[in-house]
């Protein structure tokens, strides 16, 4: 099945639209009329530059508003059949109508459509009609079935898509009965779910499938099923999208289409987080470190061939490279345990990951690494300790894993960068939240394996104001948090000050006895519980405006991330810094 | 009355968002729980300060899910009243019930909050019960009251909130049934009309009184009627609100209550723009002034004691200032000609807009001016023409006047800009458009008088993606765009180059004569229509990657801004120019 996306999907003029869907390895496009219109070249020279870049104009789309109205715009139609012509584009989508002028009647609608794909077929060219969702008497994809199997004309057809058949809650199962070589064309989207109107759900908060939460494989699925064997064709329309890089997002569509085929390597096994490395300047760099001492890390090796070490404290591992150009410390590496790490970076390469040159001398580990949206290296590696010379045992600690990672991701590309992880490294969502930080609300969402192995949470501000704060930490699991807790503060750990105001809400709040309370207030020990189990966790100060720390223990399976405490942290955290939020409120006052 | 407004509403620390609030004026805030659970002051702590900053602590809030459960929270109720001792304050909000729990039987909600007010009572607290327009059992104003009344408890009153009440279609008249002294609380916040959750359009979309379209000066007025002596307060959830800079949101907010209370002095009748001054460093300059004569205008005057010149044509006059530092060229000002400048710019101060010092001559024009969000002063002026020593008599050209300006605003502050133009200036409130551009979606609203002789138009991108190009453009009048539109051509006015796909258009979809589409096509002039006259329009290409003219004549009462043809428009500027959008994608993509 070829593989196709709508030039409305992209940002930028009609022929960067055209050269980032050729780069990303798209066969076909759908032709937004609005794109045409607005373009210098003409439709002959659109299609010369279509065919120059491998791309075929499957689609030319929308018309609309044309059946089942006293004096149907056949004129109107004969001038875009001409454009069609010259641009070589043989199907056109007819949206079902959603002018008052337009009359509920089947008939009526089946008979113009009849007239129209007769007149169509004199160019050679098909209609696929297809319901929109808010389409004023034909709005679910059966009814507009309905209406082009009652026309019953070769060249009218119907086009579904995933949107409009899934937002209104059709089963998509019913496609099954429409026959394969009458589906013209299929148009996939996803969304998150919202209630809200369907028509402004539609126009402004589409998604690539895998990004929302529609189940357009069903629908892809159902249409196989039928017979379908044209385009899988991505339609979407989203505000952030049509705002950001072409190029970037044509290969964000391609991914979501792999997925969705589902003929990629499978994902490699990971047997969780091998560790993080940790960029680090100068500036930053004796602070951290003496964090990471603080919290009972020691530091055991030092590689073989780069100028990186290894800071360990029982299955948490952190790299620190202190080779960074001047800026906030940062997480410049994930690395994940795999059997296979061959294996993980062929699916990679597969879902368009940029794969970066391995270096390593021959006694070194495998170790392949991907970069992803965010600038992070993903890193897979086997038996790679060896590549770290010994310079000391690690002492006995009260942290035993890296629990998860948190990191902010650039506005523009936070859908690309969870569908990135999650189909690089198979992992499947978990929660989803929005926190209120002092400058603005946050959007996050979890991503993990089954087993909880592997565990990341994506993060980044709804409104892209620019005085954002961009935190990025490092989660360590324990077993008893109020014990870490007194040890850090012992050891001289920069430990986040939780309000008193906070205790007096929970005490409030919960049913957690007084001196439960007072034990957690005195060790500055945050609380939250879920259906299984209960959280505890602490966390460090911020170092270099961006980057710390936290400790948690998870108890009787809790499964989330504190969410209920992130305003309290982030308040704290803002309160205790002069952060970029601050330094950039100071400028636009002045 | 005091004025009030929620913490809620503001970004920070609750120490920055108190000071705030006091800088703009405000007698008294609401305090958000949470705002107090996250802070490191303790509740004495905040008394203080706020007894310092001029500021009572009006309402403790919010309250949820007491009333009419099988168990009700009165432990958690009586913490929060000791919490409220401490900070002095006597009303705490209880929103009506939302948990699946509660039951729904008034009689048994009645008897719990009277149980309540009487616990309440013996701390000298007050209990204010509020219907939250998605409550479980309890969504109407009228609904909360008839509980309220039935509790019949002295420290038993209800909160209105004009939000909950217009969301669902309330009549606000029905406020007057309720006895003023039982009203407790009044909270005001307006919102634009969505189609949407409830919920979700009062926690994201909220906006301050005159930014939305919901009638909330009804509400006031309904509550006074009743009786209602209490705070005017602001409670406004809203995405940008609350990552934007809290001072200038105070002062926001502050305004929008003054405009609700009406007691200014009234604005200033307007006749028109005097003129409009463009900044221009060294760069520019030549392009742009070549681009004025090629129009037809002519260097008139020499300022007699500032560096500026005066072009004219008919009544369109622009000022050139060549002083500015380097940069694009902009708009620096807007002169409005008035009668009395000195009554425009009181009733400016009265807003809290800041004034600028007024620098002239003896012998010079009373000219006063002020700073509008978007760093554009505003100029009130009259006879202010003596100050410019004649250089040349104007040649008698095509252009009539300034029809309309378009400038650009900060993401930030699009709705506070909307309001401080529209409340500065007394205008009201044309059309609202979302404008297709290549590099994203352009919120578009426009402003004017109800003559017509003073509109402009505010853009700011829907997204904030850092790619947006920022335009701004100046709108002539004209009686005969095709003759202008040659005459440009002929003298070297740089047009922009609309599509030919354009015009093909065009004639598919209208019913314009194919000699009527030629003489347009063969003049690059755009065409509107509406259901009063028709739109010719031609623009320039732009100078400076920021600025550009346009060429307008209106027919027939047309009242537009010739939305339709944005897309084209904006995408023949993408075209033809290596914006801003172009060179940070090539960065981003680097």
């Amino acid at each position: 099945m070829s593989r196709a996306i709508a030039t409305v999907c992209l940002s930028g003029t009609l022929e960067e639209k055209l050269h980032a869907a050729s780069a990303a390895g798209f066969d076909a496009v759908e032709l937004f009329e609005n794109d045409l219109i607005g373009s210098p070249l003409r439709p002959g020279e659109v299609r010369r530059l279509a065919a120059e870049l491998g791309l075929e104009i499957a689609l030319y789309q929308p018309f609309r508003d044309f059946e089942a109205m006293p004096e149907p715009p056949f004129a109107r139609a004969e001038a875009k059949f001409a454009v069609m012509e010259e641009l070589g584009a043989e199907t056109i989508l007819v949206c079902s109508n959603v002018s008052p002028a337009a009359i509920d009647d089947d008939a009526l609608a089946a008979e113009q459509l009849h007239g129209l794909a007769e007149r169509a077929a004199g160019h050679g060219i098909r209609i696929a009609y297809e319901a929109l969702a808010w389409g004023r008497h034909v709005n679910t994809f059966d009814h507009a079935w309905r209406i082009v199997d009652l026309a019953d004309h070769p060249a009218l057809g119907t086009c579904l898509d995933s949107f409009h058949i899934l937002s209104r809650g059709s089963d998509p199962a019913g496609i099954r009965a429409i026959p394969g070589e009458k589906i013209f064309f299929l148009q996939l989207a996803d969304a998150p779910f919202m209630v809200m109107d369907v028509l402004q759900w539609s126009r402004h908060y589409r998604c690539f499938p895998g990004q929302g939460g529609l189940d357009v494989a069903a629908v892809v699925r159902a249409a196989r099923a039928a017979g379908y064997r044209g385009p899988l064709s991505l339609e979407v329309f989203n505000d952030v999208f049509r705002a950001a890089d072409p190029e970037r997002m044509a290969v964000d569509a391609m991914r979501s289409l792999l997925i969705l085929e589902d003929e990629l390597p499978p994902p490699a096994a990971l047997d969780g987080y091998a560790f993080v490395e940790l960029g680090l300047d100068s500036t930053c760099a004796p602070e951290t470190e003496a964090t990471l001492e603080a919290l009972g890390f020691t530091h055991t090796g030092q590689h073989r061939s780069k100028p990186v070490q290894l800071w360990e404290q029982g299955d948490a591992r952190v790299v620190v490279n202190r080779g960074e150009a001047p800026g906030k410390p940062r997480v410049v590496a994930l690395a994940f345990e795999t059997p296979d790490p061959e294996a993980a970076v062929a699916r990679a390469e597969a879902l368009q990951a940029p794969v970066l040159p391995e270096r390593r001398r021959p006694d070194e580990a495998a170790l392949r690494s991907i970069l992803a949206p965010d600038g992070t290296s993903v890193i897979f590696c086997r038996a790679w300790h060896h590549d770290f010379l010994p310079v000391a045992s690690p002492s006995p600690g009260a942290l035993r894993a890296i629990d998860h990672l948190a990191l902010s991701q650039p506005f523009d590309y936070f859908d690309e960068a969870a569908l990135f992880y999650r189909s690089v490294l198979g992992l499947s969502a978990h929660e989803s939240q929005e926190l209120a930080a002092p400058d603005g609300l946050i959007r996050s969402r979890a991503v993990g394996d089954v087993e909880r192995r592997v565990r990341l949470a994506l993060n980044v501000p709804l409104v892209a104001a620019g005085t954002a704060t961009e935190l990025q930490h490092i989660a360590f699991a324990c077993d008893d948090a109020l014990a870490a807790a007194h040890r850090c503060a012992e050891a001289g750990v920069p430990l986040l000050r939780i309000s008193d105001n906070y205790y007096d809400d929970l005490a409030a709040r919960t049913k957690l006895s007084d001196e439960r309370i007072e034990t957690l207030r005195e060790a500055r020990v945050l609380y939250d519980a879920d259906e299984r189990g209960e959280l505890l966790h602490f966390f460090t100060e911020v170092v270099g405006d961006r980057l710390f720390f936290e400790v948690l223990e998870r108890r009787g399976g809790y499964d989330g991330y504190g969410a209920a405490n992130s305003a309290v942290r982030l308040g704290a955290q803002r309160a205790h810094t002069t952060g970029p939020a601050a330094a950039s409120r100071g400028a636009a006052a002045a």
